[in-house]
């Protein structure tokens, strides 16, 4: 289907359901679109950094991919993320995802390599031709190690390369700044949606038109209530909506950081949140990620409970 | 004067206007103090970042604090930046400030050395215990290379050693997660102020007491409107006031990267605004940063002119 | 063929000659394994960072492994790079290698995701068990970003994980410890190579079993002569030999850093060596990679008079 | 006294005994002093990094440096560090240590705010026509977060504005590179001293004129032998003694990275090491450093005994 013009609301990053023998479950994987679809999300993005994409080979990519794209039978776009070093392989992962019914790829600068401003433009600028489907630039700059600058955003989004912006960088100053730019230039065609779990209010405040905070897997009806509260210019109840969020967001803080990586207690988290909601069927996360030992697995109960989730 | 508790509204770290010989320029200080003061400020802070602390002797330290003391009169609190490396010289410098009459100190986390989070802990616990007057923790990483953790910031909120935090970091995600987590406590003695220039309304918007705001040395009534319009409410409208203020902080980028530090090209943008203003005599940094070209200076005014400010 | 025990001597890391259109020009590739195999190379590195791994699709990365074993003729091990984010795909690229004919595979920690040293073992030895060949780590915190600490080389060194470690890291003094720490243990079988271009005197000197360097792609007989001094004890002649590469390094600056970034300039001035040595047909870098200019291309031949080369 | 051209050997980087109360304690200093010139040191370098002159009050330095040159009585070089953030801040410190008898001052790029490589070099040209004695540059990206570049030193040492560099950078790939543009240009009066602990034979078979080594506090006359080892070319021997040192280096990580930060346990094992050895009254290292526990101090000893000195 057509990516709305500008894509907006709330876009879950789907994580990506595993088996106890490390393969993609692909019944979780449907009972989870369900789970955001039921609630209000607008698109889903699977095969991002909360979708493990960095962790699963090609083949487990692809099954996932096809699997969501069934699972959502064309009542909301699919957003496919293209996570690969440097152009060749990223349009290898973009075609593949176009083919596999993707609606648009979602795709970072290029990492391992340390790039130029001028080469990251070029490398979008070969996606944009070579992918078939639509371009949304991602920056994640904890992953990639570069920050894509207003300059080269605004020149991606003028000429018609990139339909959008997912930023993960944290940085809302530079977000405000490109926001502004881009509204002076006219460019309302342009979606800027923020990665941020946290600050969601702040990101719609100040002009983005939607989200994809991989604790929507979690809670998808929490930040659709949110986005909605945006919509109607009710910022108290937002902040209140948020303020709620961010206390669930402790969930990602239940592995020992003495014991496993940032990411294997966040996604272990969100998978074994999902776990004891029902969602899906194992909370597993991929190799070389650390399981969440018993303790945090109770930690994770209470932080949902106390946010009223289970 | 007592520090309010807890320390609210718009509080500009005052830039330190220096004659062409380098020397601090008391004269245009005192004009400084009474353009931020006439805006609405409800403190002033003085050698902080903004202020070229880093940049200054100790005598032109004293000499600044000394002015500024005096221009205020009283009228509202003075809090002076002790920005030195480890805890024996801060206390040197914070007991120096006290005894120029700063009614609070703004302190850092040690660097040059880099610091564990117990090590950091008891920098500030020393501090509050010889400093004689309130210390304000200051979290800017751009400049010291770590980030103060939340559980430090709460266990000195928590013990009474800070009376607030001013927030550099420019992650508003992880000021969210300290704001809900100190409201949860009962914190609320404990001020927070962002440093931000850029996202203000957000952070107002979820629970910050005030901002600290380089550019409101520029245009203190503009961020003097931003936190009215939050205080009551209007959020579409303090949005709009942030736009536009994110439009006039360009003038921080006036400077050629190539050919200039970043602080050169800041610091020298805040100064050639106020020398056009006509609020300080002479725009001159310290060294060994760059003046601005001329070029530069018109690109200045052409913002200044384009916000409506000149 | 069996890998030796330890590897040791000059292994150049092979550039990866590509025609105007970008694919692997297999011919060019097979003159560059004679050029370094008639100048002493004791083995080859294919699809490494100065192979541009990085930027290859996984079909070009074939075809170029597929030219080098061919080339080679088993006169030499082959080492090939499995070059992805984390173990499930560098799996995929390591059994894909040993299939091709790799004699070893070089892999790095995992990387878009960062990981704790625990996940970085793990994912070792994972791929220990089921590359089919053995396994080189590769140590190289610029395109990674994170450091292989001696804790954890040391661990798979002794449980025989790791056949050898490629230190591109750039810290003798970790070498060095390193070093130091697994003769103590008798790890005598542990092949320790060095990345540097600049620093192979003093990595042999410090005990290292060899070197891969990228400029050996362009002068390996200059390498081959440092290393064959050193193992005559020759330390004042290595020195010298050592020096006459470093200024010849030179060539990887060519490119103007405000138009390109320190790949494009590095891989390109190799490349632009080895066209003007005649070794390869065209001297074309992988998108996005910026070509160099002429004037840059003129820099590259004057170096490399400079040194004698051509 | 004159400061030899160039400046060469062993220069300990003196640590600052303090007593319980924390103050400085001049008589252990004074017997430090006596243990590295009787090992054979040709200067002694005062307020450094191992100095702890970052956690050093003005009035302690002072107090460090004049019982310095009291006790060395002219026999060599006294250099001091002049560790503060930019230009006027230096420049006074500088001048109150030639004020006090040092015969070199050592200063490091600006720091807290990022600096422009011209800024860095107008910043150490005003201190070489400010400081009254010869200025050497001290480059320590791992405390200033910022390297000095081949090209500005190169600029620096041709035009005379410092007589040396002490290179802590870890870099020896770029030290060989800078070594070998030296000796081009005919700058044979620059003196390169490395700073490293671990590659001292390495750095002085590129070209070093001296070394200033931390653990020179503890082993002085091991570096002396390693020095005269590549003076008079025998490379194995300097090797051999370099792996000693390297081994006994171990003492720097006695300390529980849990528990405290780098700089604790490294100049806290120094200082154990020197209490140990007799040469200092009292271990304690400046606030907010933590003391080493029990059992860190018995590994201190441990690796002290391993090593054959106590």
């Amino acid at each position: 289907m057509r990516l709305p013009v500008p894509l907006s609301g709330v876009v879950p990053p789907l994580c990506t359901p595993l088996d106890a023998a490390g393969e993609v479950d692909t019944r979780s994987l449907a009972r989870l679109v369900e789970h955001v679809l039921a609630a209000g999300a607008s698109a889903v993005f699977t095969l991002g950094t909360s979708g493990e994409a960095a962790f699963l080979s090609d083949a487990q990519r692809h099954t996932a991919l096809a699997a969501v794209v069934e699972a959502v039978q064309g009542r909301v776009p699919v957003l496919a993320g293209a996570i690969d070093m440097t152009t060749a392989r990223v349009l290898d992962r973009a075609r593949a995802a176009a083919a596999l019914g993707a609606d648009a790829v979602v795709a970072t600068a290029p990492f391992y390599a340390a790039t130029h401003p001028a080469e990251t433009a070029d490398h979008f600028r070969r996606l944009c031709k070579g992918a078939g489907v639509p371009v949304i630039g991602y920056d994640i700059p904890s992953a990639v190690h570069s920050k894509l600058g207003a300059a080269t955003v605004l020149a991606l989004a003028e000429d018609g390369t990139l339909a959008g912006l997912k930023d993960s960088s944290g940085d809302l100053g530079a977000l405000r700044r490109l926001l502004v730019a881009l509204r002076r230039r006219g460019l309302d065609r342009f979606a800027v949606l923020t990665g941020s779990e946290l600050a969601v209010d702040a990101a719609l405040l100040a002009g983005a038109h939607g989200v994809v905070p991989g604790l929507g897997n979690v809670d998808p009806a929490g930040y659709v209530r949110l986005y909605e509260h945006t919509r109607a210019g009710r910022w108290t109840e937002a902040a209140a909506e948020q303020d709620r969020l961010a206390a669930l967001f402790d969930l990602v803080d239940a592995g020992d950081p003495g014991e496993m990586s940032g990411a294997s207690s966040a996604l272990g988290g969100f998978k074994a949140a999902l776990h004891a909601l029902g969602v899906i069927a194992c909370p597993a996360t991929a190799a070389p990620m650390r399981p969440l030992p018993d303790s945090a697995v109770r930690e994770v109960r209470r932080v949902l409970a106390e946010s009223g989730l289970a």
